[in-house]
């Protein structure tokens, strides 16, 4: 092969590289979305789906009252059904994807891998259940045994996803090579993926990502301890032009729920009960409006960019 | 072999069968355990230990200050940890056995085997959650596989079960070969057993069956609709000599309760407080005296037959 074809590859592949890049540049994404070029555009997602009855009820009401446009469901957990059935029972036009779990983090509450657990070792602790963080342990091909199980298991109760996230972020803290089960996700189901600005690029290139967030937002301890509420309205009043998320974890502050958080007051029962109140209040509607905050939802990212 | 020595071969096992009858007869029980001959001996038993957080928390209030003496947990459910901790925190003369699991029977609220569920398929909808009802298609090997991962799983925990009885009475209704298992979970791990009357005098002999419970009480559908204190009362007023068990599963009727038992009255949420609320009153206290009832555990007779 001589130096001039070698050349040619080259900026063939650098083309590629550019038409890649462009494909996921956010520049375009309100527009192509029917939305002004600078719109402030906003998921406000409900995590956890299925964790418990309370963590359902809450969530079912701020999606159908509230504010919340977008949640995602964890297969694995004990009150999934409840979720799934909830979803089919109710076509709706915010989100409903999957939130993919690796831990199993409540103390006296626990659950394991939807795959067999002896398929999934690297997974499990000793009792069966998926450790309780996110574990440096556990090998890419058990976690992707167990995404994949845990997608194709959605897909068997009749849910069809509108897009994938993961579970306490595990994905992104464990190994480059986790992160890539992830993505590859995304790309073998065809489904956006929550990803932010910081993730490699040859990665989203790699997997085809074709939507990143700009702007991953979720309360800290020391946030929730200086005020949900100041929180929530600094974040609504400093958001910037592109794709944000709020990631939100509404529920009942009742005694299921109190059971379940106990000894962790960190996204705790009273933590969820103030998301669900800040996201059903007039102070988070007028902001809304008087920002000029656009809410998007994965699903019209996904019709638009991956149907 | 000679005549003469297989006759006494055969006066020998004779013998021997006759005395594991004596063994297993209950004209002694009341005096072994130290009570009068002709007592009216009661087991009162909250089923479910692990069900939910309610279901926890009101049999854990019954036992310590209502007149609950004896508990059963069922391993394979979410809040298993919760009882298990309980007991191990909360060392008690009342009993702590397994409620073995062959089902998960709510509707929007479900839980699988211990065992990895490509070793037990025969016990596991395509979901991988056990079946909802007592299924005949369960093969006995796996139910084998099964209970012993429960028992398992509970040493491992940290639990030493006092006793073994099998939630929804699945291992009496299947088939001889399920019951067969079951019993000789009990031979092998030396743990009493519940069973009633009318299993077969071979098996008993077979499995060294020590206990026979005389009379299993347990509230009907009808017998709940014309008034569970009346039932209960009866029940009481109407014990005989011998060893009885009563079954109730006390829960808080709360949120949860009310989701998990969705759809299903029967054995349902308000059921369920209306056991813990007989079982804590005074009128069950009043009757427990009048009728001299004297209330033993299975731990008193694992002591007394099994140790």
């Amino acid at each position: 092969m001589g130096y001039r074809r070698i050349g040619i590859i080259i900026i063939l592949q650098f083309l590629l590289i550019i038409g890649a890049w462009d494909s996921f540049s956010q520049q375009n994404l309100a527009e192509k979305l029917g939305y002004p070029r600078n719109s402030k555009m906003l998921i406000i997602h409900a995590d956890d789906l299925g964790v418990s009855h309370s963590e359902n009820m809450a969530s079912f009401e701020a999606i159908e009252n509230g504010f919340v446009n977008s949640a995602s469901v964890m297969m694995p957990t004990p009150w999934v059904l409840e979720a799934v059935e909830y979803v089919k029972k109710n076509p709706s036009t915010h989100d409903f994807g999957l939130h993919l779990v690796l831990t199993s983090e409540w103390k006296n509450y626990r659950w394991g891998p939807v795959s067999s657990i002896n398929e999934v070792p690297s997974l499990i602790n000793k009792h069966g259940y998926f450790h309780n963080a996110c574990s440096p342990s556990v090998k890419p091909e058990d976690v992707e045994q167990e995404l994949r199980a845990q997608i194709d298991r959605a897909y068997a109760m009749g849910l069809n996803p509108t897009h994938l996230d993961s579970h306490m972020g595990c994905v992104f803290f464990i190994s480059t090579e986790v992160l890539e089960v992830y993505l590859s996700m995304g790309q073998q189901y065809n489904l956006p993926v929550l990803v932010g600005s910081r993730i490699p690029k040859a990665l989203i290139i790699k997997y085809d990502v074709k939507v990143i967030v700009d702007e991953i937002l979720g309360m800290s301890e020391d946030e929730y301890n200086n005020g949900p509420s100041a929180y929530y309205v600094n974040a609504l009043k400093s958001l910037k032009p592109g794709l944000s998320t709020i990631l939100i974890h509404p529920a009942y502050n009742n005694e299921e729920m109190k059971g379940m958080t106990v000894d962790h007051p960190d996204w705790g029962s009273e933590w969820r009960q103030k998301d669900f109140d800040f996201f059903m209040s007039d102070t988070c509607k007028k902001l809304l409006e008087e920002e000029k905050i656009v809410l998007v939802t994965w699903r019209e990212i996904k019709e638009a960019l991956y149907d």
